[in-house]
């Protein structure tokens, strides 16, 4: 019926400290709840009588056509969720012609992740989530893993330079992978043990100029907020900005996803793609995003949530359900295409 | 008392599943929910001392007098709701002195319902709802139908390229008429069978422009909710625009009928009346409408309730009530005709 | 403790039916709860450091002086609350050296509730609420009994050109005072028959233009919400204006007093006094209407709540409450005196 | 994990009379609600890649080093929530490098507390909160004790009048110490009795003038929420501004003092420090007020929180916790420095 219904299962079958970890957020979760419901205070202006036909949902990002503007943004530790793991993510997203994002903590290894989609003859799009390490050799050989198995671009992450407050995880103790899971992304090419993600404290502008050199990506920098921070990326040579605060999960008290957007869209002034993730789950939602100037969107908690269900076939359920109610949103809206979306279709309004 | 007495004893009486049907709304069900919340966060600002004795409530609407502002917008199967249906409806807006506009959805045909009228020898005014339907033979042959029954104006309804996403409706299953109801007004003039109506996503602006050329009825586009499509309206020679977000049953998000209307009101500049339907339940709704420039507003679930508590008797007692509760309105506000009912009369304010 | 106390302990000893008849508003009964709700949207910002030691609560009204800038605002049936009725208040306001505005609804002789206070030497301060009757001759033979008994002032209610739709008593069927009980100023001079109040719709500006020519007495016009209604009082030469919503009781959705207060204020121009009442429950919510510059406040349900719990004693303790709250906060918003209170010390604000 | 676990386990450990004493607020509690909530209705704008390593939170005031811009604010009667009362809470200010503001109603002398910490080596940083008396002996007798114990500051409230209407404490019937619980700073030299302290409605800004001329200690103005008191404090020669509304114990319906701080820092221009203090329970609440131009904020209820819970260890359990959560957030807004924090930071925005 709509993703309510993923995310009940899946909290049904989660055991409940995983689910905690998939589900909390930072601090008192104010960021958290305000992703979701501040695309409520939005209202859609449709058109009516613009015929059209059969919608057609296509967008083409870094070259690429992707079949809808729907992205799955990184999550970590499938593998908690589903057995399959990000293989199951994989060749569910793969199938609905769009992009994984596989994130740096990922419990299987990317090379896997891009064998899966090949292996069946899919078109894989994967990108690649990272956290740059201060050890830059280190960081650099994951980054030549990813380019080795086909990931299209990179998306670093900036929102990270220390861990967010996550309360549920330290009442739950929830500190480790469970034995056996490992972050194979992390694991180090001469030794072969894992190493820990490091939140780099000292990150900085001059990080993304190395990156943009050691490496021929697209990079797109995720975790943008700020409209001073976008300009600085589109100048740093950033190839897209991802407007996200990390799922409500590392600083509690920053904006919905959504209510930051306009103004990073001002900034970037259309010299990159600007994308979004945060709070969608709805094909409204995504259409409210659109209309403010994203490229596209990303999901991340309803892909979880799908895997934890019902594995692939779930989060082939995500990506069907959306597709679905974007069409009919946009439908119902007035507009055949993605670029028909304008901001004039969004009033600022009460919740309701 | 007031409305919510029907609404209470209509839903007791009602089939759970019908109840749903009548009562829902898409996605969330936000906009349903704003529909009737949007009214309490306007402030009315009364006039004293403006005597004028009792209340004249007459409109003219397309040359024709009304006795108050208020129609019965469409709804469709009746049948579900009173064994008498349309033709208790027909009864009861005709002797009210007003517009019933009849859902091209009825579960009665349209020259029944007109004979309803006539036979008692009151003056029927029906207009005829129409969803434009793909075929355009069959579809000037519902016109026809609608025009040897006497219907007075067509009302087309814009805002259903497709169905909305109704929960309610897939969770119970609802999807067809019960065994023997029938919507008549599609039956196919040649086989005798009943033609499922069809939500065309090809619509446009030159299906209203082929409409206007084949009847000379008045036209009223339905489902306006953004002012450049009610520009639009106008420069397509509609008859007349009519604010409506379908009661919130097609895309969830949009705003209340209500809070659309001002903005509707200034890009018609008074070429043609403009109405409303949404969440109309109050003599002071009515009241906040017609300041804001609305010539008259609509009812539609408040038809129903009426219908299923009571029948004919019930839908007498809603028209009964709001004309009083308008004309207290008026009256407690200083208005002694429509026309007085100006905007300065309303202000924003939060719900109380 | 607070006013809630009494309120309590009157709801208790009242009659059902009559303490919703108190207690109770029109439709939704939005506006009377927006009467209370509203004073806590604003938020006082209070001066240090002003020292002045006790505070002066002494306003003058009509070259009269009174105690503290708080009136008893008419309520009627005061025998519904206790059994010594208006003749408790009356004796309670004198006490506390303020107003009481007779309700031309008592249930007690205009000329008992003046002869109570003169027998104790008390300075009675009695002004009269009229319902303006389309029989002039016995209006003028009410004001007549009200000059008579030395009423200072006629409190013209402007806002009851019918009866508000209260549905409490509605369904309880409080139609009628109970055996015993009589509108006592309503009593005709000729028969000795006790006439019904009507509600006049017919009621404009001329009529106030006949109460001034046939009296001498100050004319207040209550039930102003309206900017320009506030202007032609002034220009029918009214000696003040009272802003009020008919605590509630007569179209619901208008705006809370206090809100409705700074436009009238703005409009009048300080060409007459403006009183407010409506919701006033605390010393900040005077303060509040003060700072917005009103010359003194209403109460009436407070009244009533303290006739109802305790008599005359109750209602002294309404008044001494208030003046002592008031007098605590004006020290700690830093006035001294009534006029010290200025429209910077308020700020609009969300609701806490 | 955060403040509230100290709260939670403070009420239950309090007698509930003193909870409520510690816990309460002025008249319906609006101020003392809206000052925490009032946080959660800004939002910060995180900036990214700013790099840095760890933070440093050291601020100076009055040529001083703290080595974090959180104080410790007065509150009364520390034996009430613990044995060791202000000797355990200015042992904890102490280790934490911080202002400890002594209270005038401290249940210890102020020389034992300042001995407290001069015993451990620890270097003490006390101020000294002042209600001045009228006598004005009396009341240069405590500045000479207090100078004389060597506190570094004098903080003069004068936001307090009056006492607030503090009705928990009026229904509680709490009045005065428990037997052996003295205000030690009120001790007359003289007669070695305790006096009270006396709320002054007369005290102005001439008695500031007066303070600055028998003391070399900077004076902090406690309460001002009027900018023009701010400017007027600055005229007055006070040392630095402390926004504050009494932890909503005074006035009810003044604003939450976050909302008070943009207009005084504006109306203040740089000329002397702006503190405040005021429902800070969260490094993002710091970040907040330091964003909007506070140098630094106070903390009052959870000091008691950590007494009443653990004594002293408690107090630096909340000092650990609040550096550790500031340095968190300013971290992962891209603060190196509470001088990085500036207004852009921060948006209005609806609370979550």
């Amino acid at each position: 019926m709509n993703l309510d219904d993923l995310r009940t299962e899946a909290e049904r079958r989660l055991d409940p400290v995983h689910r905690d970890f998939f589900a909390g957020g930072a601090g008192d979760e104010r960021t958290l709840r305000a992703n979701e419901t501040a695309f409520d205070a939005y209202r859609i202006l449709p058109r009516v009588l613009r015929g059209g036909g059969a919608r057609d949902l296509r967008i083409t990002l870094f070259g690429d056509e992707l079949a809808l503007p729907v992205l799955a943004s990184p999550t970590a530790f499938h593998r908690l969720a589903h057995p399959d793991g990000e293989l199951a993510c994989a060749r569910a997203v793969a199938a609905a012609g769009t992009v994984m994002v596989v994130s740096m903590a990922a419990t299987t290894p990317i090379e896997a992740v891009a064998a899966a989609t090949d292996a069946e003859r899919r078109r894989a799009r994967l990108w690649f989530q990272l956290y740059p390490q201060p050890d830059l050799g280190f960081t650099e050989s994951v980054i030549r893993r990813a380019e080795a198995a086909g990931c299209q671009a990179l998306v670093v992450t900036g929102d990270s330079p220390v861990f967010g407050w996550r309360e549920r995880d330290l009442r739950n103790g929830f500190l480790d992978l469970p034995s056996g899971l490992w972050c194979e992304n992390m694991r180090d090419p001469q030794t072969g043990t894992v190493r820990n993600i490091v939140m780099d404290d000292r990150l900085d502008w001059a990080r993304i100029d190395w990156l943009r050199e050691i490496t021929r990506l697209p990079v797109v920098l995720k975790g943008v907020l700020h409209p001073a921070d976008a300009r600085l990326a589109v100048e740093h040579g950033v190839d897209a900005v991802l407007v996200s605060n990390h799922g409500g999960r590392q600083l509690d008290g920053v904006p919905a996803s959504i209510d930051a957007l306009p103004a990073v869209v001002d900034a970037v002034e259309g010299r990159v793609p600007v994308l979004l993730d945060g709070g969608v789950r709805r094909g409204t939602d995504i259409l409210t995003a659109l209309a403010f100037g994203a490229v596209a969107v990303g999901v991340g908690r309803p892909v979880v949530w799908g895997l934890a269900a019902r594995g692939e076939a779930g989060v082939r359920q995500v990506f069907d359900w959306l597709r679905a109610d974007l069409a009919r949103a946009m439908t119902l809206a007035g507009a055949v295409r993605p670029a028909d979306l304008t901001p004039d279709l969004i009033l600022p309004g009460a919740a309701g």
